[in-house]
């Protein structure tokens, strides 16, 4: 098995473009990540996403982005894991570099939620849900967190306002991404007094959907070039693991089985304990998801997480940065992309290029992309050359 | 790079399934493949499918199909390439396990097709094509077929009648395949008198919808056991390539570039010529892509492709025996499972299970998914042991 290590990162900001093609944004990342590694041709192309097939009707993104970014020939496909398809296009060029099968590759998670109607995309995000089980009864993406949530602060006896240090601390630190879709200082006040959406979930709780794209290039480490100035990043464990989309069948729905799964055989594959980690790049599509991240992954005892971040621990100079660009929550969420994003984003923390939120001497970092309400975990952990 | 083996096979009967979900037909033959390999875990699920998104609406059929057949907690996502989806998953397994990532890995493709309005199927179909330049301006799969057949009748001298083979072909040989969709005998007459569905296009040239599922089970040769009295079948070659979306985008439309360039890396990689192939389980969507194949692989010179037919060195005992199971025509095509049931019957004829269309000592035999009109297309190269 080959090394892998990532050496051309690009993205674009997230927001609504009304003047761009879900193709536009996709070409516009993948060009600036191939301009980045200084590669002219990849030998494949994996692109994740989630809903082209209904909200913009079209599908077949592998040779339809490959052939856009004059990479016609490669070899391609679209790898969907609900709102975990963009690790999942990473972690498919991950397999075919260190397998052999290919030299280089690109993965750009992708996603244009704006095109079609709100209605559309509810829907559309409800296909991540058992389509049977849950979506049939009613429930939605963010019903479904609020169940969570609940029961959550019912177990552990925290009260909403104990969860606003996650939105708090997202929107801090995107306010120095110039690709983040929301620059708003936010504090507890705006936080509680924000519209609910369904209780105990409010604005402030839910990450926004938006347009965008972002992509990396990955190589052999042994063929990984220097690039103007920065070394390659070694992908140093890349780690999947399911659980049942219905969250009534999990025996203990608060615990994120997979996470606890995807994260243990990646600190196993980097040689590393949570302790080593130096920023978290987490799935903070809701606050209750960010809560439960830390503790499967080993940051907080079990109910604990609300104390980490009321501490201060998940800020810059915290035991575990989180969303240092923002996450979800601030940079935005255009699904199919984000695992994509959260990749980038730890590439600029561990070339030192995270402009107004670098995390000093960072070395290691870890993303976790996360489909469903906890169904498809996957997690990557990166080194510093 | 481990060398990869199948050592299971199942699938479910092509059919309109009115009494079975999406999920069930995934599970009879994943489950299936996985009695047939006597594993009972395995590591990685990769499903293959095209259009449960919009056709079914649910989408993130990885951890779905994983925990509905009993392997929750596995790794697992969707891949998609249009038609040739299945052989995306297949590749996907290849490469995960190739990779050292995984020891046991099951694709599977599925299709339900049948729950939906044919509007609804049809509009899904044409996301495989460009929205903007092809499906755009109202061409659907079946025209842009019947533009290629039209094309090559007008350059090559060749009358409708000539295509007939390819469709007598492959239904005489689904005759003997219980998991085909028809079992019914065609004749030349049948073929010319049968309902023009776009000129020159009718409807014996094209491959039916259908709800179906098909299934494999991959580990590393090194491991592969003896099941059953049946050897493992040697994965000998995987190769992947594409072409533009629109087919007007390429200089010479009648060449399938991306099967010239993917078969060309998979005949390198197997050590094999075209002379070594003893069958070939193409993609003959239409009578067109089943000729339009058997040239840009090799086994015919530009334009010759009807006369291969027409000599009879399409069918079993000649040359280049194709859809030896009935191919896409006959078994039918429920289009993100048929690449792996193109795999899943190179392994009957291998091990000598293709009951009445068995190839006498077939040792070595080549599959070829293809997405859209030629834009992706996924050869696989697999030799007897």
């Amino acid at each position: 098995m080959r090394e892998v290590a990532i050496i051309g990162i690009g993205q674009t900001k997230v927001d609504e473009h009304w003047d761009k093609s879900l193709r536009d944004l996709a070409g516009e990342a993948a060009l600036a990540a191939l301009a980045d590694s200084g590669v002219h041709q990849v030998e494949a192309v994996y692109v994740g996403n989630m809903m082209s097939g209904s909200a913009n009707r079209q599908q077949h993104l592998g040779a339809y982005i490959a052939d856009w970014i004059g990479m016609r020939g490669a070899e391609a496909h679209h790898a969907e894991a609900a709102c975990s398809s963009g690790a999942a296009s990473f972690r498919s060029a991950v397999m075919a570099v260190s397998s052999g099968s290919v030299n280089s590759a690109l993965a750009v998670g992708v996603e244009k939620m704006t095109d079609s109607p709100l209605s559309e995309i509810t829907n559309s995000l409800a296909t991540a849900a058992d389509a049977e089980w849950e979506a049939g009864q009613g429930l939605s993406f963010v019903s479904l967190n609020a169940l969570l949530m609940q029961r959550y602060m019912h177990e552990y006896g925290w009260q909403k306002e104990h969860f606003a240090p996650f939105c708090i601390n997202a929107h801090a630190n995107a306010l120095h991404n110039p690709y983040a879709r929301f620059h708003e200082k936010v504090d507890t006040e705006r936080y509680l007094r924000s519209a609910m959406v369904n209780d105990p979930i409010n604005l402030m709780d839910a990450s926004p959907i938006g347009d965008g794209a972002a992509a990396v290039i990955v190589v052999p480490l042994e063929h990984a070039p220097i690039v103007n100035g920065h070394n390659p990043v070694l992908v140093a464990a890349s780690s999947a693991a399911t659980d049942s989309l219905a969250v009534h069948h999990r025996k203990d729905p608060l615990f994120l089985k997979a996470a606890y799964a995807s994260s243990k055989k990646a600190y196993q594959q980097a040689g590393v304990t949570p302790a080593d980690i130096d920023l978290f790049e987490l799935h903070d599509a809701f606050s209750i998801m960010a809560a439960l991240s830390l503790e499967a992954n080993g940051f907080a005892e079990r109910g604990q997480a609300p104390r980490l971040a009321i501490e201060g621990e998940i800020q810059l100079g915290g035991r575990i940065p989180i969303a240092t660009r923002g996450g979800l929550k601030a940079r935005g969420h255009p699904v199919g992309a984000t695992g994509v994003y959260q990749i980038v984003e730890v590439v600029q923390q561990l070339r030192g290029e995270a402009a107004g939120t670098q995390v000093e001497g960072a070395r290691v970092g870890m993303s976790q992309n996360i489909g469903g309400s906890g169904s498809n975990i996957i997690t990557h952990i990166f080194k510093k050359i």
